[in-house]
Protein backbone atom coordinates (compact mmCIF):
# COMPACT_ATOMS: atom_id res chain seq x y z
CA UNK A 1 0.00 0.00 0.00
CA UNK A 2 1.56 3.58 -0.85
CA UNK A 3 0.43 6.64 1.09
CA UNK A 4 0.60 9.72 -0.38
CA UNK A 5 0.36 12.76 2.00
CA UNK A 6 -1.59 16.28 0.96
CA UNK A 7 -1.34 19.60 2.05
CA UNK A 8 -3.68 18.99 4.81
CA UNK A 9 -3.00 16.96 7.71
CA UNK A 10 -4.84 13.55 8.19
CA UNK A 11 -6.41 13.93 4.45
CA UNK A 12 -4.64 11.04 2.47
CA UNK A 13 -3.90 8.79 -1.27
CA UNK A 14 -4.06 5.30 -0.76
CA UNK A 15 -2.81 2.94 -3.28
CA UNK A 16 -2.97 -0.77 -2.95
CA UNK A 17 -0.74 -3.07 -4.46
CA UNK A 18 -2.74 -5.02 -7.26
CA UNK A 19 -1.90 -8.46 -8.39
CA UNK A 20 -2.12 -9.32 -12.29
CA UNK A 21 -2.96 -12.69 -13.80
CA UNK A 22 -4.64 -14.33 -16.62
CA UNK A 23 -7.82 -14.47 -14.64
CA UNK A 24 -7.81 -10.49 -14.36
CA UNK A 25 -6.64 -8.99 -10.41
CA UNK A 26 -6.99 -9.34 -7.31
CA UNK A 27 -6.18 -6.44 -4.12
CA UNK A 28 -7.03 -5.66 -0.67
CA UNK A 29 -8.73 -2.90 -0.41
CA UNK A 30 -8.73 -2.71 3.56
CA UNK A 31 -6.32 -4.67 6.08
CA UNK A 32 -7.21 -3.71 9.52
CA UNK A 33 -3.16 -4.09 11.04
CA UNK A 34 -1.85 -2.54 7.83
CA UNK A 35 -4.41 0.80 8.60
CA UNK A 36 -3.27 0.88 11.50
CA UNK A 37 0.53 0.75 11.18
CA UNK A 38 -0.29 3.62 8.68
CA UNK A 39 -2.02 5.65 11.26
CA UNK A 40 -5.35 4.58 10.51
CA UNK A 41 -6.30 2.73 13.67
CA UNK A 42 -10.74 3.89 13.18
CA UNK A 43 -12.73 1.04 13.18
CA UNK A 44 -15.27 1.47 10.16
CA UNK A 45 -18.66 0.67 10.65
CA UNK A 46 -20.56 0.87 7.19
CA UNK A 47 -20.23 0.53 3.82
CA UNK A 48 -21.78 2.87 1.46
CA UNK A 49 -22.27 1.90 -2.66
CA UNK A 50 -23.89 4.66 -4.69
CA UNK A 51 -24.02 4.23 -8.84
CA UNK A 52 -23.82 7.79 -10.71
CA UNK A 53 -24.44 8.58 -14.30
CA UNK A 54 -21.83 10.58 -15.93
CA UNK A 55 -22.08 14.09 -14.88
CA UNK A 56 -23.93 13.82 -11.55
CA UNK A 57 -22.40 15.67 -8.66
CA UNK A 58 -23.13 14.46 -4.68
CA UNK A 59 -21.92 17.03 -2.45
CA UNK A 60 -20.79 19.12 -0.52
CA UNK A 61 -21.84 16.67 2.57
CA UNK A 62 -20.42 16.52 6.05
CA UNK A 63 -21.71 14.74 9.36
CA UNK A 64 -22.00 16.72 12.87
CA UNK A 65 -21.00 14.57 16.31
CA UNK A 66 -22.34 12.60 17.71
CA UNK A 67 -22.29 11.17 14.05
CA UNK A 68 -19.29 12.39 12.42
CA UNK A 69 -17.72 10.46 9.84
CA UNK A 70 -14.17 9.46 8.74
CA UNK A 71 -14.73 8.12 5.16
CA UNK A 72 -12.46 5.88 3.39
CA UNK A 73 -13.89 6.46 -0.19
CA UNK A 74 -13.10 4.39 -3.82
CA UNK A 75 -14.02 4.18 -7.48
CA UNK A 76 -14.90 0.44 -8.61
CA UNK A 77 -16.19 1.37 -11.89
CA UNK A 78 -15.22 4.82 -13.57
CA UNK A 79 -13.56 7.53 -12.44
CA UNK A 80 -14.91 10.64 -10.19
CA UNK A 81 -13.14 13.66 -9.34
CA UNK A 82 -12.81 13.58 -5.15
CA UNK A 83 -13.34 16.73 -3.03
CA UNK A 84 -12.96 17.22 1.04
CA UNK A 85 -12.71 20.31 2.15
CA UNK A 86 -11.44 21.03 5.44
CA UNK A 87 -13.66 21.99 7.40
CA UNK A 88 -12.40 21.58 10.89
CA UNK A 89 -12.68 24.65 13.27
CA UNK A 90 -9.12 24.19 14.30
CA UNK A 91 -7.35 23.28 11.48
CA UNK A 92 -4.69 25.85 10.31
CA UNK A 93 -6.28 24.55 6.60
CA UNK A 94 -9.46 25.53 7.76
CA UNK A 95 -11.71 26.12 4.20
CA UNK A 96 -8.88 24.45 2.11
CA UNK A 97 -9.65 21.56 -0.45
CA UNK A 98 -7.88 18.82 -2.03
CA UNK A 99 -9.15 16.84 -5.14
CA UNK A 100 -8.48 13.09 -5.82
CA UNK A 101 -8.69 11.53 -9.28
CA UNK A 102 -10.44 7.92 -8.11
CA UNK A 103 -10.09 5.83 -10.90
CA UNK A 104 -11.35 2.52 -10.86
CA UNK A 105 -7.95 1.00 -13.06
CA UNK A 106 -5.65 2.68 -10.33
CA UNK A 107 -7.94 1.22 -7.34
CA UNK A 108 -6.70 4.75 -4.93
CA UNK A 109 -8.62 5.80 -2.64
CA UNK A 110 -8.78 8.64 -0.10
CA UNK A 111 -9.18 8.66 3.49
CA UNK A 112 -11.03 11.82 4.78
CA UNK A 113 -10.81 12.55 8.62
CA UNK A 114 -13.71 13.58 10.41
CA UNK A 115 -15.03 17.34 9.83
CA UNK A 116 -14.37 17.62 6.40
CA UNK A 117 -17.05 18.52 3.65
CA UNK A 118 -17.31 15.65 0.89
CA UNK A 119 -18.61 15.37 -2.59
CA UNK A 120 -17.74 13.96 -5.89
CA UNK A 121 -18.19 14.23 -9.74
CA UNK A 122 -18.70 11.44 -11.69
CA UNK A 123 -16.51 12.21 -14.92
CA UNK A 124 -17.78 8.57 -16.23
CA UNK A 125 -20.65 6.14 -15.15
CA UNK A 126 -19.24 5.18 -12.17
CA UNK A 127 -19.61 3.19 -8.66
CA UNK A 128 -18.74 4.83 -6.04
CA UNK A 129 -18.14 3.12 -2.60
CA UNK A 130 -16.72 4.30 0.80
CA UNK A 131 -16.27 2.60 4.84
CA UNK A 132 -17.54 5.03 7.29
CA UNK A 133 -15.88 5.31 11.30
CA UNK A 134 -19.97 6.26 12.23
CA UNK A 135 -23.08 5.08 11.20
CA UNK A 136 -25.95 7.01 9.07
CA UNK A 137 -28.53 9.65 11.17
CA UNK A 138 -29.57 11.71 8.86
CA UNK A 139 -30.78 14.33 10.98
CA UNK A 140 -26.55 15.02 11.77
CA UNK A 141 -25.92 15.88 8.32
CA UNK A 142 -25.37 19.07 6.81
CA UNK A 143 -23.08 20.53 3.41
CA UNK A 144 -22.30 23.19 1.47
CA UNK A 145 -23.19 24.50 -1.99
CA UNK A 146 -21.12 22.70 -4.54
CA UNK A 147 -20.29 25.73 -6.46
CA UNK A 148 -19.12 27.67 -3.51
CA UNK A 149 -17.93 31.27 -4.38
CA UNK A 150 -15.64 31.45 -1.30
CA UNK A 151 -14.48 27.64 -1.97
CA UNK A 152 -14.60 28.19 -5.36
CA UNK A 153 -13.78 24.03 -6.34
CA UNK A 154 -12.69 23.90 -9.55
CA UNK A 155 -15.03 20.96 -10.57
CA UNK A 156 -14.17 20.51 -14.42
CA UNK A 157 -17.80 20.24 -15.12
CA UNK A 158 -19.88 22.80 -16.49
CA UNK A 159 -23.41 22.10 -15.56
CA UNK A 160 -23.46 19.12 -13.14
CA UNK A 161 -26.81 16.72 -12.30
CA UNK A 162 -27.31 17.81 -8.54
CA UNK A 163 -30.25 16.54 -6.54
CA UNK A 164 -32.71 19.16 -5.22
CA UNK A 165 -31.93 18.57 -1.68
CA UNK A 166 -28.23 19.56 -2.80
CA UNK A 167 -29.31 22.69 -4.87
CA UNK A 168 -30.47 23.93 -1.57
CA UNK A 169 -27.47 23.46 1.00
CA UNK A 170 -25.90 26.73 1.36
CA UNK A 171 -22.82 28.74 0.92
CA UNK A 172 -19.98 28.39 3.81
CA UNK A 173 -20.32 32.01 4.74
CA UNK A 174 -23.73 31.24 6.26
CA UNK A 175 -22.70 27.82 7.83
CA UNK A 176 -19.42 28.92 9.00
CA UNK A 177 -20.59 32.85 9.61
CA UNK A 178 -16.72 33.51 11.88
CA UNK A 179 -14.41 31.86 9.56
CA UNK A 180 -14.61 33.77 6.07
CA UNK A 181 -13.90 37.29 6.15
CA UNK B 1 -31.79 -5.59 4.56
CA UNK B 2 -33.48 -8.87 3.95
CA UNK B 3 -31.99 -11.61 5.26
CA UNK B 4 -32.99 -15.59 3.46
CA UNK B 5 -31.75 -18.97 5.58
CA UNK B 6 -30.65 -21.64 3.28
CA UNK B 7 -30.68 -25.05 4.26
CA UNK B 8 -27.05 -25.03 5.65
CA UNK B 9 -27.32 -23.48 9.62
CA UNK B 10 -25.51 -20.16 9.14
CA UNK B 11 -25.17 -19.42 5.85
CA UNK B 12 -27.33 -16.78 4.94
CA UNK B 13 -28.23 -14.60 1.55
CA UNK B 14 -28.51 -10.46 2.47
CA UNK B 15 -30.20 -8.06 -0.24
CA UNK B 16 -29.91 -4.78 1.04
CA UNK B 17 -32.32 -1.57 0.21
CA UNK B 18 -31.78 -0.01 -2.68
CA UNK B 19 -32.82 4.03 -3.45
CA UNK B 20 -33.05 4.74 -6.53
CA UNK B 21 -33.32 8.74 -8.09
CA UNK B 22 -32.26 10.19 -11.09
CA UNK B 23 -28.90 10.30 -10.55
CA UNK B 24 -28.18 6.29 -10.18
CA UNK B 25 -28.84 4.54 -6.80
CA UNK B 26 -27.44 4.70 -3.13
CA UNK B 27 -27.19 1.55 -0.45
CA UNK B 28 -25.95 0.21 2.39
CA UNK B 29 -23.81 -2.53 2.20
CA UNK B 30 -23.00 -2.76 5.91
CA UNK B 31 -24.09 -1.35 8.74
CA UNK B 32 -22.50 -3.12 12.23
CA UNK B 33 -25.31 -2.32 14.47
CA UNK B 34 -27.27 -4.07 11.36
CA UNK B 35 -25.69 -7.22 11.09
CA UNK B 36 -25.46 -7.35 14.94
CA UNK B 37 -29.15 -7.46 15.09
CA UNK B 38 -29.23 -10.40 12.21
CA UNK B 39 -27.00 -11.82 14.34
CA UNK B 40 -23.93 -11.06 12.83
CA UNK B 41 -21.51 -9.85 15.16
CA UNK B 42 -18.64 -10.27 13.76
CA UNK B 43 -15.59 -7.85 12.93
CA UNK B 44 -14.24 -7.69 9.71
CA UNK B 45 -10.80 -7.05 9.55
CA UNK B 46 -10.22 -7.00 5.72
CA UNK B 47 -11.66 -6.42 2.42
CA UNK B 48 -10.91 -8.03 -1.03
CA UNK B 49 -11.32 -7.02 -4.45
CA UNK B 50 -10.68 -9.14 -7.64
CA UNK B 51 -11.69 -8.82 -11.12
CA UNK B 52 -12.34 -11.73 -13.15
CA UNK B 53 -12.88 -12.02 -16.85
CA UNK B 54 -16.01 -13.84 -18.08
CA UNK B 55 -15.64 -17.83 -17.49
CA UNK B 56 -12.98 -17.73 -14.84
CA UNK B 57 -13.49 -19.81 -12.12
CA UNK B 58 -11.71 -19.01 -7.90
CA UNK B 59 -11.87 -21.94 -5.63
CA UNK B 60 -12.43 -23.98 -3.92
CA UNK B 61 -10.50 -22.35 -0.81
CA UNK B 62 -10.82 -22.26 2.57
CA UNK B 63 -8.60 -20.89 5.45
CA UNK B 64 -7.59 -22.83 8.54
CA UNK B 65 -7.20 -22.30 12.22
CA UNK B 66 -6.21 -19.91 13.52
CA UNK B 67 -6.82 -17.55 10.49
CA UNK B 68 -9.95 -19.19 9.60
CA UNK B 69 -12.36 -16.61 7.93
CA UNK B 70 -15.73 -16.02 7.54
CA UNK B 71 -16.65 -14.09 4.31
CA UNK B 72 -19.67 -11.54 3.04
CA UNK B 73 -19.24 -12.01 -0.26
CA UNK B 74 -20.96 -9.69 -3.29
CA UNK B 75 -20.46 -8.04 -7.02
CA UNK B 76 -20.58 -5.01 -7.65
CA UNK B 77 -20.39 -5.34 -11.47
CA UNK B 78 -21.24 -8.64 -13.65
CA UNK B 79 -22.74 -11.92 -12.40
CA UNK B 80 -21.10 -14.88 -10.96
CA UNK B 81 -22.22 -18.57 -9.53
CA UNK B 82 -21.01 -18.10 -6.11
CA UNK B 83 -20.89 -21.81 -3.89
CA UNK B 84 -20.00 -22.07 -0.80
CA UNK B 85 -19.47 -26.14 0.57
CA UNK B 86 -19.95 -26.86 4.41
CA UNK B 87 -16.88 -28.30 5.64
CA UNK B 88 -17.44 -28.01 9.59
CA UNK B 89 -16.37 -31.42 10.89
CA UNK B 90 -19.10 -31.54 13.21
CA UNK B 91 -21.87 -29.93 10.93
CA UNK B 92 -24.88 -32.11 10.03
CA UNK B 93 -24.71 -30.58 7.19
CA UNK B 94 -21.02 -31.61 6.20
CA UNK B 95 -20.54 -32.06 2.60
CA UNK B 96 -23.27 -30.09 1.31
CA UNK B 97 -23.16 -26.97 -1.03
CA UNK B 98 -25.30 -24.22 -1.89
CA UNK B 99 -25.12 -21.89 -4.81
CA UNK B 100 -26.14 -17.90 -4.95
CA UNK B 101 -26.79 -16.12 -8.12
CA UNK B 102 -24.62 -12.73 -7.03
CA UNK B 103 -25.54 -10.26 -9.50
CA UNK B 104 -24.61 -6.32 -9.14
CA UNK B 105 -27.84 -5.08 -10.27
CA UNK B 106 -29.70 -6.61 -7.51
CA UNK B 107 -26.97 -6.34 -5.16
CA UNK B 108 -27.24 -9.30 -2.87
CA UNK B 109 -24.81 -10.96 -0.72
CA UNK B 110 -24.05 -14.04 1.31
CA UNK B 111 -22.61 -14.60 4.15
CA UNK B 112 -20.40 -17.66 4.78
CA UNK B 113 -19.24 -18.16 8.18
CA UNK B 114 -15.37 -19.81 9.21
CA UNK B 115 -15.27 -23.59 8.05
CA UNK B 116 -16.47 -23.44 4.45
CA UNK B 117 -14.65 -23.80 1.08
CA UNK B 118 -15.51 -20.97 -1.03
CA UNK B 119 -15.59 -20.41 -4.46
CA UNK B 120 -16.99 -18.40 -7.60
CA UNK B 121 -17.26 -18.60 -11.53
CA UNK B 122 -17.93 -15.77 -13.34
CA UNK B 123 -20.97 -15.75 -15.79
CA UNK B 124 -19.82 -12.34 -16.80
CA UNK B 125 -16.77 -9.81 -16.66
CA UNK B 126 -17.56 -9.26 -12.95
CA UNK B 127 -16.03 -7.41 -10.09
CA UNK B 128 -15.85 -9.30 -6.83
CA UNK B 129 -15.89 -7.91 -3.61
CA UNK B 130 -16.12 -9.26 -0.24
CA UNK B 131 -15.01 -8.65 3.86
CA UNK B 132 -13.05 -11.25 5.92
CA UNK B 133 -13.70 -11.79 9.60
CA UNK B 134 -9.61 -12.76 9.82
CA UNK B 135 -6.71 -11.49 7.96
CA UNK B 136 -4.96 -13.56 5.12
CA UNK B 137 -2.14 -16.07 6.07
CA UNK B 138 -0.97 -17.63 2.76
CA UNK B 139 -0.12 -20.58 5.00
CA UNK B 140 -3.13 -21.27 6.72
CA UNK B 141 -4.86 -21.76 3.03
CA UNK B 142 -5.93 -24.89 1.54
CA UNK B 143 -9.09 -25.79 -0.51
CA UNK B 144 -10.80 -28.90 -2.90
CA UNK B 145 -10.80 -28.86 -6.36
CA UNK B 146 -13.56 -27.12 -8.46
CA UNK B 147 -14.59 -30.51 -10.03
CA UNK B 148 -14.71 -32.54 -7.15
CA UNK B 149 -16.57 -36.17 -7.97
CA UNK B 150 -18.21 -36.44 -4.54
CA UNK B 151 -19.34 -32.44 -4.16
CA UNK B 152 -20.15 -32.73 -8.15
CA UNK B 153 -20.96 -29.58 -8.13
CA UNK B 154 -23.11 -27.69 -10.92
CA UNK B 155 -20.75 -24.93 -12.25
CA UNK B 156 -23.10 -24.38 -15.00
CA UNK B 157 -20.06 -24.02 -17.67
CA UNK B 158 -17.63 -26.66 -19.13
CA UNK B 159 -14.69 -25.48 -19.29
CA UNK B 160 -14.18 -22.59 -16.99
CA UNK B 161 -10.52 -20.83 -16.81
CA UNK B 162 -8.63 -21.72 -13.72
CA UNK B 163 -5.02 -20.51 -11.65
CA UNK B 164 -2.21 -23.10 -11.80
CA UNK B 165 -2.48 -22.84 -8.11
CA UNK B 166 -6.38 -23.75 -8.03
CA UNK B 167 -6.02 -27.15 -10.83
CA UNK B 168 -3.46 -28.59 -8.39
CA UNK B 169 -6.03 -28.40 -5.70
CA UNK B 170 -6.79 -31.97 -3.99
CA UNK B 171 -9.95 -34.15 -3.98
CA UNK B 172 -12.40 -34.28 -0.87
CA UNK B 173 -11.58 -37.49 -0.03
CA UNK B 174 -8.14 -36.80 -0.18
CA UNK B 175 -8.35 -33.78 2.24
CA UNK B 176 -10.76 -35.67 4.70
CA UNK B 177 -10.82 -39.15 4.51
CA UNK B 178 -12.70 -40.00 7.59
CA UNK B 179 -16.09 -38.02 6.17
CA UNK B 180 -16.28 -39.32 2.85
CA UNK B 181 -17.49 -43.01 3.06
C1 LIG C 1 -25.82 8.47 3.23
C2 LIG C 1 -26.96 7.47 3.38
C3 LIG C 1 -28.13 7.60 2.69
N1 LIG C 1 -29.12 6.70 2.82
C4 LIG C 1 -30.34 6.85 2.01
C5 LIG C 1 -31.03 8.18 2.18
C6 LIG C 1 -31.53 8.48 0.79
O1 LIG C 1 -32.83 7.93 0.60
C7 LIG C 1 -30.60 7.76 -0.16
C8 LIG C 1 -29.62 8.70 -0.85
O2 LIG C 1 -29.03 9.54 0.13
P1 LIG C 1 -28.29 10.88 -0.26
O3 LIG C 1 -27.96 11.63 0.98
O4 LIG C 1 -29.08 11.59 -1.32
O5 LIG C 1 -26.95 10.32 -0.92
P2 LIG C 1 -25.76 11.11 -1.56
O6 LIG C 1 -26.20 12.39 -2.16
O7 LIG C 1 -25.08 10.14 -2.44
O8 LIG C 1 -24.81 11.46 -0.33
C9 LIG C 1 -24.03 10.47 0.27
O9 LIG C 1 -22.87 10.32 -0.51
C10 LIG C 1 -22.00 11.42 -0.44
C11 LIG C 1 -20.95 11.36 -1.47
O10 LIG C 1 -20.12 10.29 -1.23
C12 LIG C 1 -21.43 11.48 0.95
O11 LIG C 1 -20.45 12.46 1.04
C13 LIG C 1 -22.59 11.79 1.87
O12 LIG C 1 -22.14 11.78 3.18
C14 LIG C 1 -23.72 10.81 1.73
O13 LIG C 1 -24.84 11.39 2.33
O14 LIG C 1 -29.91 6.80 0.63
C15 LIG C 1 -28.98 5.60 3.65
O15 LIG C 1 -29.91 4.78 3.76
N2 LIG C 1 -27.83 5.45 4.36
C16 LIG C 1 -26.80 6.34 4.25
O16 LIG C 1 -25.76 6.12 4.90
C1 LIG D 1 -6.49 -13.97 -0.83
C2 LIG D 1 -5.34 -12.97 -0.92
C3 LIG D 1 -4.45 -13.02 -1.94
N1 LIG D 1 -3.44 -12.10 -2.02
C4 LIG D 1 -2.52 -12.16 -3.17
C5 LIG D 1 -1.83 -13.48 -3.34
C6 LIG D 1 -1.76 -13.64 -4.84
O1 LIG D 1 -0.57 -13.04 -5.33
C7 LIG D 1 -2.92 -12.84 -5.40
C8 LIG D 1 -4.07 -13.70 -5.86
O2 LIG D 1 -4.35 -14.65 -4.83
P1 LIG D 1 -5.19 -15.96 -5.13
O3 LIG D 1 -5.15 -16.84 -3.93
O4 LIG D 1 -4.75 -16.55 -6.45
O5 LIG D 1 -6.65 -15.37 -5.29
P2 LIG D 1 -8.00 -16.11 -5.64
O6 LIG D 1 -7.77 -17.31 -6.46
O7 LIG D 1 -8.90 -15.05 -6.18
O8 LIG D 1 -8.56 -16.60 -4.22
C9 LIG D 1 -9.12 -15.68 -3.32
O9 LIG D 1 -10.46 -15.46 -3.69
C10 LIG D 1 -11.28 -16.59 -3.49
C11 LIG D 1 -12.59 -16.43 -4.17
O10 LIG D 1 -13.30 -15.43 -3.57
C12 LIG D 1 -11.40 -16.78 -2.01
O11 LIG D 1 -12.33 -17.81 -1.74
C13 LIG D 1 -10.02 -17.19 -1.51
O12 LIG D 1 -10.07 -17.32 -0.13
C14 LIG D 1 -8.98 -16.18 -1.88
O13 LIG D 1 -7.76 -16.79 -1.66
O14 LIG D 1 -3.33 -11.97 -4.34
C15 LIG D 1 -3.30 -11.12 -1.08
O15 LIG D 1 -2.39 -10.26 -1.15
N2 LIG D 1 -4.20 -11.05 -0.04
C16 LIG D 1 -5.22 -11.94 0.07
O16 LIG D 1 -6.02 -11.81 1.02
Amino acid sequence: MQVRKTAIEGLIELIPRVFEDERGHFFESYNKPLFVSLGLPMEFVQDNQSFSVKGVLRGLHMQHEPFAQGKLVRVMSGQVLDVAVDLRPDSPTFGQYETFLLDAKLANMAYIPEGFAHGFVALEDSVFSYKCTNIYHKASESGIIWNDPDLNINWGIANPIVSEKDQELKPLREVFPQAVV
